[in-house]
């Protein structure tokens, strides 16, 4: 996951420079194929390629189930899936966000639609509650099983808590899309699709396309380290998912479906 | 490119819950379209929306003048763009990363050669020298004309520094490419790209991507706050650009092309 190269720092303070090798996060492209055919390429850190390709498809609708898989074939930066004959491939002019005529096709209205349309899981129906103290304690139990993070500071992480409070996958990536795939590529293999009572954290900021995947994955609770955007928080609310935001210092924000976390009433 | 919503925040230390509006990011779908024919979708930022056609379009080679262009028309949640006739419009069987035949096809040599096939200007000529307290200070200027950080502490920026060492544009977005695609449109329009002698400096990480946006628009400097990946530093060498990272309290780290800094002598 990590590579050696040397470089030159400067320290403007002290005025010294120093030459000597320096860790650096590993980034290389990865084919996704199914049945042979070229379907996506995406940038990420080499290893668990096969979870990468599988929890993709999950985030994309193609895939909600193990048998939904007939084989997996890892190739040098490939990963080819044959889909089994009940799973519907992928067809490419409904690619999702691409629309193709009116202006109004294109918005976010127009994407919350398009992850109802293929989202097969309920997660707004899903009773698990939280205690504030584990939800506030996440990021140090995700930091803490973060290896490489420390010796390049380029990986983003995602972590999965089962219903127990459990870290029961760490994934890391330069891509913060690429580490949740491959906890949820792991979640698939593992027959645990839809993650009913999971809690997913990420290291990094929420964006449309996590929320999306964790929807598509079945988690009922999303939490980042860092801010989530406007469109995020709306396909959580429609979703029902608890999203939670800015979780450092024992602090944190509370986006959508607050009732699912046990706080004193607001001051 | 900020919204308002209500929250509500926790502090375990307190055990203090308040419930509050709170400004978030706007992230919004954005379709590229060439001729009337979807190109590509992006999640952006609402905001100079034609600068962001523009300088993704740029970072693709489609573009690379101004007057590669005929007719730019921006919709609702959309920009048109008619390429002038010289301009080979971008063949889909030929899309960047997407190879469909054989497994070492995709790796990161190939993804070099394709950045090498597309990019029009050298930028490893450039005679762009710097001074280590510049280039040590521009976060913090760049940090300055952040207008929405500080409210939604969820938007990247990137900004574009002259040959004089002028701060001469800043842009932001939720998407750390689509601040850098802002910014180069905005100089394809004014007619200064190939951008010689000038610094990127962005707020986050340096991918693969960004090396090669600022590749292909003729940007000899890319200087990042976070760490660099693998490919990222790869691509820079390859370029002769020099990419600098971790940029932050006064230190940063040369990856590239160390020579035109005005280091003194390694200790």
């Amino acid at each position: 996951m990590t590579t050696r190269r040397r470089v030159t720092r400067h320290d403007t303070g002290t005025g010294l420079t120093t030459a000597r090798p320096d860790s650096l996060a590993v980034e290389e492209p990865l084919e996704v194929r199914l049945s042979g055919k070229a379907f996506t390429v995406t940038m990420r850190t080499p290893g668990h390629d096969i979870d990468l390709a599988l929890g993709f498809l999950v985030g994309e609708g193609v895939l909600g189930a193990a048998d939904d898989v007939v084989t997996v074939r890892s190739l040098d930066a490939a990963v080819d899936i044959v889909l089994a004959p009940h799973v519907p491939p992928p067809d490419p002019s409904l690619e999702r966000h691409v629309y193709t005529s009116s202006a109004c096709g294109v918005c976010g209205s127009a994407s919350l639609e398009a992850v109802d349309k293929v989202a097969r899981f309920d997660v707004s129906t899903d009773t698990r509650r939280l205690v504030p103290r584990f939800l506030a304690g996440l990021p140090d139990r995700l930091r803490e099983r973060q290896a490489a993070f420390d010796s390049t500071g380029g990986l983003h992480a995602a972590g999965l808590f089962d219903p127990a409070g459990e870290l029961v996958v760490v994934r890391e990536d330069v891509g913060r899309h690429n580490a949740v795939d491959k906890v949820v590529g792991w979640a698939l293999r593992e027959g645990q699709v839809p993650l009913r009572g999971h809690v997913l954290q990420v290291s990094g900021r929420a964006s449309f396309e996590l929320v999306q995947k964790a929807r598509l994955a079945g988690i009922p609770v999303l939490a980042a380290v860092s801010a989530p955007s406007s469109l995020a928080v709306e396909l959580a609310d429609d979703a029902g998912m608890t999203l939670v935001g800015f979780s450092r210092g024992g602090r944190f924000t509370v986006y959508t479906r607050p009732d699912r976390v046990d706080l004193p009433d607001p001051a």
